[in-house]
C-alpha cells in the first residue's frame, strides 16, 4: 500500500468512530435514561481520548511526509487531514486535557448559574475558559489573529475582519428594517393549542416534502432540536410546543436542510474527510435556505396553510395572505434561536464583536454583561431584563465554542446568495413550492452545493453555485423586498 | 500513580469503550435506518480494532508484572484483566482479523442459507469457521483440551468434561419426562388474537414488577428480545406476536432477569471488570428463574392470569389452574428458542455434544447435517423436516460461537440450585408471588447473587448463594415435580 492508501485507510476509521462518538451525543439526546449521565460522561470521555490520539497519530505525519495526490479527491482528503493534523498536533497535551476538562466543568456551572440568574457564578470559569482558547489559538496561529485561529475550526477561510466588514455593511440597514418594521401594525400571532400528535404527523410529512430520506435516518423529540450523523445514518430531531407548532415545523425544515446536505453528499466520498459538510456556514446555509427562503416564502406557506388546516381545523388565520405575515411577524424577543428572519443577524453581531474583543484582549469577561447590555439596548431600543435573557442566553461560550456564532449568519449570507441564484435559473419555481413540492429546489441545491461535501472549499462551494463570492447584498435586498411587500413599507 | 492504579484507570476506558460499542449493537436491532447497514459495519470494525489494540496493549502486561492487590476487589480486578490480556495475547493478530472477517461472512452466507433452506451453501464457510476457532482454540489451550478453551471465554472454570459429565445424568431423565408428559392429554393452547398495544402496556407492567429501573435502562421491541449494557444504562428488548402474547411477557422477564443482575452489582464496582456478570452461566441463571421459576409458576401465573384478562377481556381459560397448565404446556416442536423448561436442555445437549464432536475433529462439518438430524429424531421421535428447523436454525456458530451453547443450560442448573436454596429461606414466598409482589425474591437474588458482580468466580458466587456446589439435581427434581403435578403423572 501507498502513503496516500494507508493514510486514508487509517482516516477512514477515524471518521467512523466519529461517527460513533457522534451517535452517542445523539442517544444522550433522545434515548438515554436518565440515570445514565455519571456513565455516559465517561464513555463520551473515552470516546473523544481515543479521538483525539488518532488525530495526532504520529504515523499521519509520516503518511502526510510523502503521499501524493494522484486527482482533485486525494487532493482535497490530503488538504483536511493536513489541516486538522497541523491544527492538532500544535496544541500542547496538557492544554487540550485543560480544556477538555474546564469546559465540560463550565457546561455544567453554565446551566446552574442560568438557572439561577446568576451571571457571578459563571465567570471565573468563563475567564478560564477564554484564556485557555486563547493560549489555544496562540499556539495554533503563531503571529497571525488569534480570533481566525479559532473561527478556522468552524469556517476554514474566515477571518474576524473579513467577516467584521461583512456586519458592518450589513448592521445599520438591519436596524433600520427592524425600526420601519416595528413602527406598521403586527401581523396577528397564533392563537389556541394545536395538539402533539397533529404537530409530529405534519413535522413528519414536511421532511419528507423536503426530500429527507428516512431510509437513512430517523426522526424523533428532543429538548433542542440538532441533526447528526453522516453518509448513511443521518437523524434528526425536533420538538413540540402545545401553543407554538411552527416552533416544530421550523425546527424540522431547519434540520432537514442539515440533513440533506450530509445525505446529499456523493456516496464516493462516504467515510473519508470528504463525506460531510464543509463548514458551519455552509452547512448553516442549508438549513436556512430550506426553512427561510424556501420554508417561509409565501408559495410554501400558502401550502402549509391548507395542510395546518387539514390537521387542526380552523385556527383563527382568515387567508393564505394572513398566514404568510404570521409566519413571518416581526416583534421584540431576546433570544437568538427564537428569533425571525429579520433580527437574527443582529443577535449574532451582538455575540461576534463581543468574543471577538475577549479574545483580542479589548474585553475583559468581568466587563461583558454590561457591554452585552449595553449593546442589545442599543440595537434592540430595550434593555435585557434578566442574565438568561441576556448573556447566559447561549451555551456556546461555556463550551468554549469562540468563532462558532458568525458562522449562523455567514450560513444566512450564503442562503441569500444561492436563493438568489437558483431563482434565476429555476423559473416558474414559486408554482411548484406553492403545491408542496420543493423537489426542483432542493434538487438544484443538491446538484450545485451539497454534493460535493468537502471537496471544495467553503468560498469554492458558493462560488462555484452562485457564479460569484459570496456578498451580503442579496440577503438583504430579499429581506428588504420581503418584508417591505409584508408590512408595506 | 502506581501500577495497579495505572492499570484499573486504563481498564476502565477500556469497559466505557466496550460499553459504547455495546450500545451500538442495541442501537443496530432497535433503531438504525435499514439503509444505514454498510456504514455501521465499519463503525463496529473500527470500536472492534480500537478494543482489540487495548487487550493486548504492551503496557498492560507491564502492569500486570508489577501491580500488587491490597485487598480482594483489587485480587479480583487483577485476575479478570490478567485473564483477559494472556488470553487474547496468545492469538497471533492474523488469525484474529481472519476470524473477524471469516466470521462477519459466515454470518451473511448463514443468514441466506437459511432463507434458502440451503446448507450446502453454509458449509465451505463454515468448515473455514471451525478450523479458524480450532487454531485458536490451540494457540490459547497449549496442551489442554482446545473446547475448554473456547469454553472458558464464556464460563471460566467450567471444562466439556465436566458439563457432559452433568448433561449425561440429565439427559435420561429428561427424555423420560418429555415422553410420560406426551402420553398425556395435552393443556389447551391460547386461542384468538392479543392486541399488541395490550401487550407492550403489561410488558412494562411485568418489567416493573419483577424490578427493572428504568430510570437506567429503558424497553424498546426488537426482532430477537435481548438485553444489553451494563452498569447506569441497561436496555432491554421485547417483541409482540399476535397470537402468542406469552412470547412477549416471558421476553420480558426473562430479559429483565439478565438486566437486573447488571443493574443489581455494587455500584463501587462500575465500568470496572467486576462491573458486569461473571460469566454467561450465572447471567442466565438469573433470566432463567426470573423467567421460569418465578414468572411460570402457580403464584405469579394467578397473578398474570388476573392482569391479562384486565387488559384483553375473557380469553377462553376458564380458571388459573387451566392458566398456569397453559403457560406451561409442553409440545412438538423444532425450535430452541420456542422449546419450554422440559425439554430446552435437550436442544442444548445436542448442539453441545455436536460442537464439542466438531471442535475435537470427531465429527467433520460436512456430516454435521446428519448428526444432528439422527440425534434429533433420537431425543424428540420425529424427523427435522427442514434445515431452518434443524442445523441451521442458530446463529450461534454462524458467528464462531462455540463454546456458548451449554451455558444456557448451566444457566438452567444454577437457576434450579438458586431456587431451591432461595425457597428454602423465604417462607410464604408463594403469597407475595400469587400477588404479583416479586420483591422478596429478587432482592433475594440481588443480594446473594447479583450484588456481586464480577467479585467471585462463577462457581464461587453460586456457591455462596446456595451453601453447596452447583448440581443438576434441584433442577431435575424440580422439574420432575412441577410437570408431574401439572401433567399428573
Amino acid at each position: 500500500m501507498d502513503a496516500y492508501t494507508e493514510l486514508l485507510s487509517f482516516a477512514r476509521e477515524t471518521q467512523a468512530l466519529g461517527e460513533v462518538a457522534g451517535r452517542l451525543g445523539w442517544d444522550q439526546e433522545t434515548m438515554m435514561p436518565e440515570g445514565a449521565t455519571p456513565q455516559r460522561a465517561e464513555e463520551h470521555a473515552a470516546m473523544a481520548k481515543v479521538l483525539h490520539a488518532r488525530h495526532i497519530d504520529p504515523r499521519v505525519g509520516e503518511w502526510l511526509a510523502v503521499a501524493e495526490a494522484k486527482d482533485p479527491v486525494a487532493a482535497a482528503n490530503l488538504r483536511h487531514i493536513r489541516r486538522s493534523f497541523e491544527r492538532n498536533s500544535k496544541v500542547p497535551a496538557d492544554l487540550a486535557a485543560a480544556l477538555a476538562k474546564t469546559t465540560s466543568l463550565a457546561h455544567r456551572v453554565w446551566a446552574q448559574a442560568r438557572a439561577d440568574e446568576d451571571v457571578a457564578a459563571f465567570l471565573p470559569l468563563l475567564e478560564e475558559v477564554v484564556a485557555l482558547r486563547i493560549a489555544e489559538a496562540q499556539a495554533v496561529a503563531g503571529d497571525a489573529d488569534p480570533y481566525d485561529a479559532l473561527l478556522d475550526d468552524y469556517e476554514p477561510e474566515a477571518s474576524g475582519a473579513g467577516i467584521a466588514a461583512i456586519f458592518d455593511r450589513m448592521r445599520p440597514r438591519l436596524v433600520a428594517l427592524r425600526q420601519a418594521i416595528l413602527e406598521k401594525p403586527a401581523p396577528s400571532a397564533l392563537s389556541g393549542t394545536f395538539d402533539e400528535d397533529g404537530q409530529l404527523r405534519l413535522s413528519e410529512e414536511l421532511a419528507r416534502a423536503f426530500g429527507y430520506d428516512t431510509a437513512h435516518g430517523r426522526i424523533d423529540k428532543a429538548v433542542h432540536p440538532f441533526s447528526s450523523g453522516s453518509g448513511l445514518d443521518v437523524r434528526i430531531t425536533t420538538r413540540t410546543s402545545l401553543t407554538d407548532p411552527f416552533n416544530c415545523f421550523y425546527s424540522t425544515i431547519h434540520e432537514v436542510g442539515h440533513a440533506a446536505y450530509e445525505q446529499g453528499i456523493d456516496r464516493a466520498h462516504l467515510l473519508t474527510p470528504l463525506g460531510s459538510g464543509v463548514s458551519m456556514g455552509v452547512h448553516e446555509s442549508q438549513s436556512r435556505i430550506y426553512e427561510n427562503q424556501l420554508g417561509r416564502g409565501r408559495a410554501f406557506t400558502g401550502w402549509l396553510f391548507e395542510r395546518m388546516k387539514d390537521t387542526f381545523g380552523d385556527f383563527g388565520i382568515a387567508d393564505a395572505d394572513a398566514f404568510y405575515a404570521t409566519v413571518n411577524r416581526v416583534s421584540d424577543g431576546f433570544i437568538r434561536t427564537e428569533a425571525d428572519e429579520v433580527q437574527y443577524n443582529l443577535h449574532i453581531m451582538l455575540r461576534f464583536d463581543l468574543e471577538r474583543a475577549l479574545i483580542s484582549g479589548d474585553l475583559l469577561v468581568r466587563d461583558l454583561e454590561a457591554a452585552w447590555n449595553d449593546r442589545f439596548k442599543s440595537d434592540f431600543g430595550y434593555a435585557v431584563d434578566k442574565p438568561s435573557n441576556g448573556v447566559l442566553q447561549d451555551v456556546h461560550w461555556s463550551e468554549g465554542l469562540f468563532g462558532y456564532f458568525p458562522t449562523y449568519s455567514l450560513g444566512n449570507v450564503y442562503a441569500g446568495c444561492l436563493n438568489s441564484a437558483m431563482r434565476a435559473e429555476l423559473s416558474g419555481l414559486d408554482d411548484d413550492l406553492a403545491r408542496g413540492d420543493t423537489s426542483r429546489a432542493t434538487g438544484w441545491l443538491r446538484e450545485n452545493v451539497q454534493q460535493f461535501g468537502g471537496l471544495r472549499t467553503p468560498m469554492d462551494t458558493i462560488a462555484h453555485a452562485t457564479g460569484s463570492l459570496p456578498s451580503e447584498e442579496p440577503l438583504l435586498q430579499y429581506l428588504e423586498e420581503k418584508f417591505g411587500r409584508i408590512y408595506q413599507l
